[in-house]
């Protein structure tokens, strides 16, 4: 099952995607007439990412890496839903990054690897957008690297866990219909179950809250003007155009 | 005016804390019957830590120090409120921090130091629990260092923004009655204001967001059967004993 949050007439809906349509009961709202919002409740939502969950990427930065995950929060004022559009603060290196989003459908405390999944409600696309400016030097505020308003685009749908397997998904990032990112899931340094197990060791996961799982090799630096485009099979197209200002 | 949020019998109450009593409308409840929570309810809302506020802090640590305000994350799911208990979890150096703690009353984006002040709805008491077993490493993993379960005590009570100077304000931290750690948020690197407008150049502070100030020097190690109390004149004294598990 694909659900989705979405704006209309203002109120805001939980439906059903399917059939290329939004169903809240029997109703059907036609997918180009809504906003949609981030498939997941941001308000009260705990949302953690992870810092070079691929080796490639990692190779890519140069950066030697811990054998443990690199976790940071994502803030809840981060957070917007496909179609929305992504601000450019006035920085020099800001980009992209398209990752499979993992969503908790009931409360993690100290869960093993093999339960962990057990726990997840479903995943979604997110695009975990970045300003590389202040992420070179010892204090790697991520705050301010990840913080800025509307740097967590996600969407469009939430599929059900029972639909995917997080252990091989592909993910593609586009910029301007330029292929720019290309990687999956089974390369993980830690795998979705992992990382949940290793999270949940010293702190709750609460229903709702979200795990960004990292990027693959391919980041480039996105301008305004820019449409970014993330497509994971089976989950759908998550895209948000890059602006200066709203 | 001093307000509070608690429980009892199953329901959530904000009350007026006057007269050593929680009032709700002309009900008074004696607060030693009730469940204190954090003054500003942790659900939907974004906190904000400053590492090394105080430089004296920064000397007893041996770090040099950027300009900058260094900032994280401290999520929901460590708040708790005055005389809940802090679990210790299995490490080897878990201290206190005592700080004062700002709470946005509107949402402020791109505002001036000068009017920060008139964004925030007032003041209380936090202790930033940190585990430094996690802090001396070039990735610095603060979700792993501050986001232990019950690792945010707030309160007792929000003391309303005419009530406090920030800029003046004495913080004391007794552990077990023994007085530890000793300072004044006239010695903050970066003022109340200072935060508020460095934060709110890149990110919308909202209504109920809460900024942990930092902490002075005077950190030491705590174990389970402690009680640790921060004290501020004018807010009042946040106690909270540790203990190995719940």
């Amino acid at each position: 099952m694909k659900t989705a949050r979405f704006a209309y007439n203002g109120q805001i809906h939980e439906g059903i995607y399917k059939d290329d349509q939004l169903w809240v009961g029997t109703v059907a709202y036609d997918p180009n007439d809504v906003m949609w919002l981030p498939p997941v409740d941001p308000k009260g939502c705990t949302a953690i990412g992870v810092a070079l969950g691929y080796a490639d990427h990692a190779v890519e930065l140069g950066l030697d890496l811990p054998e443990y995950p690199i976790v940071f929060h994502k803030m809840p004022h981060t957070l917007i839903g496909h179609g929305n559009k992504v601000v450019r603060p006035d920085v020099e290196y800001m980009h992209y990054e398209g990752e499979l989003v993992a969503v908790m459908g009931r409360a993690a405390y100290k869960v093993s690897a093999e339960d962990a999944l057990d726990y997840v409600a479903g995943y979604t696309i997110g695009n975990e957008y970045t300003v590389r400016d202040f992420v070179g030097n010892y204090y790697r505020p991520p705050v301010k690297a990840k913080g800025h308003d509307t740097f967590g685009p996600m969407g469009p749908v939430l599929v059900s866990a029972d639909q995917i397997d997080p252990t091989n998904v592909e993910i593609r990032t586009y910029v301007n219909d330029e292929l720019r990112q290309q990687g999956n899931t089974k390369n993980l340094r830690h795998s979705v179950a992992d990382l949940i197990a290793y999270l949940s060791e010293f702190m709750t996961l609460n229903r709702g809250d979200i795990i960004f799982t990292g990027t693959p090799e391919g980041i480039s630096h996105v301008y305004a003007g820019d449409k970014v485009r993330v497509e994971i099979d089976g989950i759908g197209v998550l895209e948000n155009e890059i602006v200066d200002s709203l």
